[in-house]
């Protein structure tokens, strides 16, 4: 009788139930359904539930009409490339970046240009070059903090020399950032928004990272003439999204869960961090890594000639899942992982990188 | 100093917060995130919450991948459109009909093709004619019980009558139900998807109006191909649903408080939309309208030559907020209201309907 290893994932880019403020939530649920039942659990309009919108506005430093809250932020992507966005218009995308972004950017006919990124973030004098080539863009997306799937955080000075990019070329920035709050070591740098002098950049978040994903609520900020028209499209689309979601969000950020919260989590994920590059520096001295300062995620590059592929199958035959590189590349390169840390306990994680050297001894 | 008087809307298409289930809400939250947290806070997947999904697939009698569970009925309209509405298809829609649903078809650039709303639903003669006549339809949309904006019914035989001709011309019927829970006297007939043979029907509904709109939870039912190719949609667009707003809506309607909180909501509806057919005859004895079986919605017809834009403004002028007729038409015809009941009570319907009367006297 054979027994199948227990399944270790490091292909989910999502928090494990462990670090998810059950409690708090519920808490929150009691305190939204108690103190707001009419705007909880009536219809609601386009621009998400008022309070939590001035929340962010108020975090943000800019006033609720830049704010729009959306179920999840992938529908506010979605809602903001199908505003800026048409076929043909030229994209600047990171080298990796995450694959339901390219999709989504491919599906709209998008003509990407993929830029490379380095581990301080995307090489702007390559995007400079390419726009002085008169490549002609009408977006940028950037994942500034802990990127997916890379892991690595956009300095200061590369944010500065962006945003005039995006000044002197006419360009929006669209600046993905639901990774910001889960820094673990290291000082945050300025949003790429706050660098803005005059809408060159629309931000979104979500609360998927510090609440919980299942609640599904993201948002934009940027100039209130573009989130105008993305809440017309949202009221066309669906009337108001989940007050319900919204509400107790907006109850769980202001009632003193949302800091305690984001410390379980952080703390948790700077030793599943640890954890992962020690174990892959003991068993797998061959790969490269940066070791990130934040996030869920951490980019693997394998040796000249080592294919990701088939040791992401080797992996999963010994039950450890991770992602190909080669889903976050449009160029079909295959030599490199990407093993999120973020659902996986430290003993597990000591484990799964175990199992995952003996996948890479079996196929080199 | 004057007193403004107090505003009373027969505008909202919505139910009065006292008549939603605020406590039995709070108590599906609390067993929603004891029973089950790791599938109401983590990401789900595109078919929405399962159980719940389980509990729609079994009231309609069907396997559970004919169903998909979304952020609202809107929302489902939305990917159904993008799935089967190509610009220039023909669409046949009731006159009058949803405007939102109007605008979203017209959106899309589907070409309308409005079927006289007859007291017993869509004129289907009229529309075996139109369809004989040689125009091509991919679509049929039908809200079969008390529609909006008329409040009328669909008969049985009608309903027959329409599977047959969509089978016939191969065209699909979108049934959008969300008010069918809300009967308050007669028999419900059977749904157009229970007559279906082979695909004809793709049934909508939502609990918007048995559980609350706020919470944003609406379905699809339909022929699995057609479910698979909206689910690919969803996932592209937002990974996951609202998992919290399903969660709770599952040990809602499986905990015992759904049909309690049906019967205090069609009791208060019927309660309404008696008050308001009676004020109707005493202080309006000049209109004409049918007193629905259930739902939210009476549509008035005005005398020939009476000016139902003029009417509603005239009606605001006095705090009574109505929608013009002429938002449910696409040719312009303006001597109409849609008068809702769902969000006003007894009291202020009888002053409601005095003050509609003055502005009709004001402008006759």
């Amino acid at each position: 009788m054979s027994t199948e290893p227990a399944p270790i994932s490091f292909a989910r880019g999502a928090p494990s139930l462990d670090i998810i403020d059950v409690d708090g939530l519920r808490r929150a649920a009691e305190r939204a359904f108690s103190k707001d039942p009419a705007g909880t659990f009536a219809y609601g309009t386009a621009v998400g539930y008022k309070p939590l919108r001035a929340w962010i506005a108020e975090r943000h430093g800019v006033p609720e009409d830049h704010v729009i809250v959306t179920n999840g932020s992938m529908q506010a992507d979605a809602f903001l490339f199908e505003t800026l966005v048409q076929p043909g218009d030229g994209v600047a995308v990171e080298r990796p970046s995450y694959d339901r972004t390219l999709l989504s950017l491919r599906q709209r006919e998008a003509k990407l240009h993929p830029v490379e990124l380095e581990s301080d973030g995307i090489n702007v004098t390559a995007l400079a070059e390419l726009l002085a080539g008169g490549t002609s863009i009408s977006l940028a997306h950037i994942i500034p903090n802990f990127q997916n799937p890379a892991g690595y955080t956009l300095s200061g000075d590369k944010r500065r020399a962006l945003v005039a990019l995006a000044r002197e070329y006419g360009f929006t920035i669209f600046e993905d950032d639901p990774y910001v709050e889960l820094r673990f070591t290291g000082s945050t740098e300025p949003t790429l928004l706050s660098l803005a002098t005059s809408g060159e950049v629309v931000y979104a978040s979500s609360f998927s990272k510090t609440v919980c994903p299942g609640i599904r609520v993201g948002y934009l900020v940027g100039d209130p003439e573009l989130i105008g028209k993305i809440t017309t499209l949202a009221t066309n689309t669906y009337i108001s999204p989940s007050m319900v979601s919204q509400s107790i969000v907006n109850e769980f950020v202001r009632g003193g869960s949302f800091d305690a919260s984001i410390e379980t989590v952080k703390t948790a994920l700077s030793q599943r961090a640890r954890a992962l590059a020690d174990g892959l520096r003991t068993h797998l001295p061959e790969v490269q890594f940066v070791e990130p300062d934040g996030g869920y995620f951490m980019w693997v590059q394998l040796p000249e000639g080592v294919d990701g592929d088939a040791l992401a199958d080797a992996a999963a035959n010994r039950g450890v899942a991770v992602v190909k590189g080669s889903d976050f590349l449009t160029d079909g390169s295959r030599n490199a992982l990407r093993l999120a840390f973020s659902a996986v306990t430290v003993p597990e994680i000591e484990e799964g990188v175990t199992r995952l050297a003996d996948a890479y001894r079996e196929i080199t």
